[in-house]
């Protein structure tokens, strides 16, 4: 079985003898470490928060300048997930990303201070002193906004968890990373582990604790765990005293300063209420959007203005093509599902769901403008959607909201082309055909430009002129065109 | 005829006789100042606005030190609104508000720079370079959330302008500062001045500018002015002129740049935006205050940890006691106005509007929460209510959430005590008695902490001893409390 990275490399799945036999070599590498001070810290789940943080603990030192921790990955041994070790083995980040810190931190750790690998083995948790839990909590249906249909993934969750405790050691710590719904460190989490440990024998208090992470994919990747504000709360004041010690450790906490809870209900509901707050703030300027369209403000130039009250006014966010990405997509529905499934509670986060709602439907609103002014004639036309990502100059494409646009249009029998300079496959479109670039474009009827990347900003006036119709429209949901271009294309007779 | 100021003096409002006359003065004044090169400013309006300019554009000066305007503020010679004129004459400041740098501005130009003085004569039109409009525009129903139902007083507004049409010069600049519906100032404004101009047989362009205030009567008053940042749009490109040097001139626009907009829906959107921003914040909370209650964790704390991501997550706001004062808890609602009324738009501002409701019906829910501890037996309760104003430390009681509480408990049968240091009188309830201190209270069976005035925050635990029945009920809206605080009240057998 072949498990294939995005980058298009191969990596052969293990067989079970193959990775009982390389966690031999991670054995001997692990006391080689403890002789030389260095604690085990296991990380579960390699994706964007693990892989950064693995990153990071690998490169903390002491203040004699050695290495702090020796630094364990885990993910499965399957088709869909074995390729991140591949890469953490050769030295090479299992997330693309601009950052070049995260790159030389991965190679450095893996080549140079041998304080970095992964493996598939379920032993690495019976040796680690610290556990970080970074697998995802999926919501199933994020594109349904009915409270009682929300639909989670807790029982792989619950399973993960019961892993770590059928095999940690009793005095590790267990810190909890996952955005997960509130109250599950407390009410999952931890009666799993109480269990496992006592069918086990062991009596002793269990350390857990809770420290949601903050991470972004992009060009501060490495500092976005390294050099950003936390959170912490645990379970009881050992599980404090060790999640502490460990935080102040590879986070620059003197610059920023930890924020510790009362509980953990606390900093689970705080994670969730920060990605709803910026969320609601986005679906917010839905309808200020359609009331600019509709009587023909430029809404970009108002909230420039609005954004000028620092300190009261500066997080008003500019309207956009929609919401995309892993967090502000499903975190409001944790909420929910936690009130519902954990505390027996009926009370509505309305507002707040509603807001996921209008998030998602936002580039269906762009769809609908076009399709009516084409008079709906919209099949024979030739469209180019100009950014597949769901941020500016990456390639991560979770979620993103021209997603939604393109399986809107195809439900309207509207044939999409689409180019994006950075993403090379569409893994949640995988049979869709992405250009990254214009060459191959002329006549177009319509460009709609969903993501700023910056080879957009880049475009003049004779990029246009090259791929479009005369007369075409163009729908530039980002402020991608500066003022003086929209001009210009005005003037040439396009339709902006 | 008296009319009485809020600090209670008494002023006898004028005969036309007697405005004539004192008028003549002003006109004496006013060729004076000519002749020193002063231009004459015409403030209409003696509000919490009109206020505040005046007493900022008196206190103008050019590069020689001497004073670049004369100002004129012009009020209604009614019970209602005479006084603030009687208090201007008298050097004072009509809005009482603890920053000192507005009374003594008002005092320096009344006595020392003699270029600030007040009338009732409409006459004072005539002679203006620039007339300021800081008249209000009132929503009459704010406790009306329906789309339809909403009333605007345009009414009296387009009769302030209208006379500002019969008097002016041909090439006076009118300043619209009012918030108003968007589209009001080409819409409203314009017709009536070209009207009123064309019927005196003139037929230059006329000067008309927009740009909104964003005082705040506290203890910046003054500063929230002259150093602010200002949004300023026009009709046409001499008034942009105009109005771009007279706000360059009142506004320290050197540290904070004037933003100009394109047109005046632009500046009208983005003021009733940024408030509707602000309620919309506030609002989101409620259903996050709920949640936090349900499942008992301190959403202060939480907010508290969250507003550490500065830039993306500082504008977060507190939970609270509900929103008061004359701008978030109407501006919304002139957008949505001006949709149907001047745009014949059927678009609905649905989540801004609703975020209305949820800040009105907020103390509400302290008044269910409170009924609920007390099983409804809440007819033999002794209740303090403990703020009436709107905002810490100022006497404003515009539209309070104490005001919603107060009539809902009236509703439901509950006598409450009122408790407010700042507040003598309360002009909306004028039959209820305020305490301005606890002298009198025993025996408490509850009490509300429903705004944040400093004096709360130095209460001791030996106060609430010396008022509160054992094992009586603290609600704490506003985090007056602290923790130590909120613990030994507890230790002392209250229910916090």
């Amino acid at each position: 079985m072949i498990s294939i990275a995005p980058d298009g490399t191969q990596y052969q799945v293990l067989t079970d003898f193959e990775i009982d036999s390389s966690f031999q070599e991670i054995l001997t590498a692990t006391k080689n470490a403890k002789l030389h001070s260095q604690e085990i810290v296991v990380v579960q789940g390699l994706g964007f928060v693990g892989t950064a943080l693995a990153s990071v603990v690998a490169n903390c030192t002491n203040d004699d300048g050695k290495q702090s921790y020796f630094v364990i990955g885990v993910d499965l041994n399957t088709e869909n997930s074995y390729w991140k070790i591949g890469k953490i083995l050769e030295g090479k980040s299992p997330i693309g990303s601009p950052d070049p810190q995260i790159n030389s931190a991965i190679h450095n750790a893996v080549y140079v201070n041998k304080n970095l690998t992964a493996t598939a083995s379920l032993s690495a948790y019976e040796i680690a002193d610290v556990i970080v839990v970074d697998i995802p909590l999926d919501v199933k249906n994020i594109d349904n906004f009915k409270k009682e249909d929300i639909q989670i993934n807790i029982d792989s969750f619950s399973d993960s968890i019961r892993t770590i405790g059928k095999r940690m050691m009793p005095d590790a710590l267990v810190l909890i990373e996952t955005t997960v719904p509130v109250g599950t460190t407390k009410k999952i989490v931890l009666p799993i582990l109480e269990e496992e440990r006592r069918k086990r024998g062991i009596t002793s208090e269990v350390l857990l604790a809770h420290s949601y992470e903050r991470v972004m994919p992009g060009p501060n990747y490495f500092d976005s765990i390294r050099n950003f504000w936390r959170v912490m709360s645990a379970v009881n004041d050992n599980s404090k005293v060790a999640a502490e010690k460990f935080l102040n450790k590879i986070i620059n906490t003197e610059k920023y300063p930890l924020t510790k809870l009362e509980d953990t209900y606390s900093s689970e509901l705080a994670k969730i209420l920060e990605n709803s707050y910026r969320a609601m703030n986005i679906a917010f300027m839905y309808e200020w959007t359609l009331m600019a369209e509709n009587i023909g403000v430029n809404l970009f130039a108002v909230v420039e203005a609005i954004k000028m009250r620092k300190g009261t006014h500066d997080n008003i966010r500019y309207p956009g093509f929609g919401v995309g990405g892993y967090c502000l997509t499903k975190d409001s529905f944790l909420a929910q599902w936690s009130l519902e499934n954990l505390f027996h509670s009926q009370i509505e986060l309305s507002m707040t769901v509603a807001a996921l709602r209008i998030n998602y439907n936002m580039p269906l609103h762009v769809l609908d403008m076009m399709s009516e002014y084409f008079q709906n004639n919209t099949n024979i036309l030739r469209v180019l959607l100009c950014g597949i990502s769901y941020l500016p100059n990456l390639s991560d494409t979770r979620n993103s909201p021209s997603q939604v646009f393109v399986e809107g249009a195809i439900q309207k029998g509207i044939k999409i082309n689409l180019h994006d300079p950075h993403v090379h496959k569409w893994f949640e479109k995988p049979d869709l055909e992405i250009n990254n670039t214009l060459d191959k474009f002329s006549d177009l009827d319509c460009m709609i430009f969903a993501v700023g990347h910056q080879e957009y900003l880049r475009y003049e006036i004779k990029t246009f002129r090259k791929v479009l119709k005369p007369g075409a429209l163009v729908i530039d949901a980002q402020n991608v065109l500066n003022d003086k271009l929209a001009i210009d294309l005005h003037n040439a007779g396009y339709k902006v």
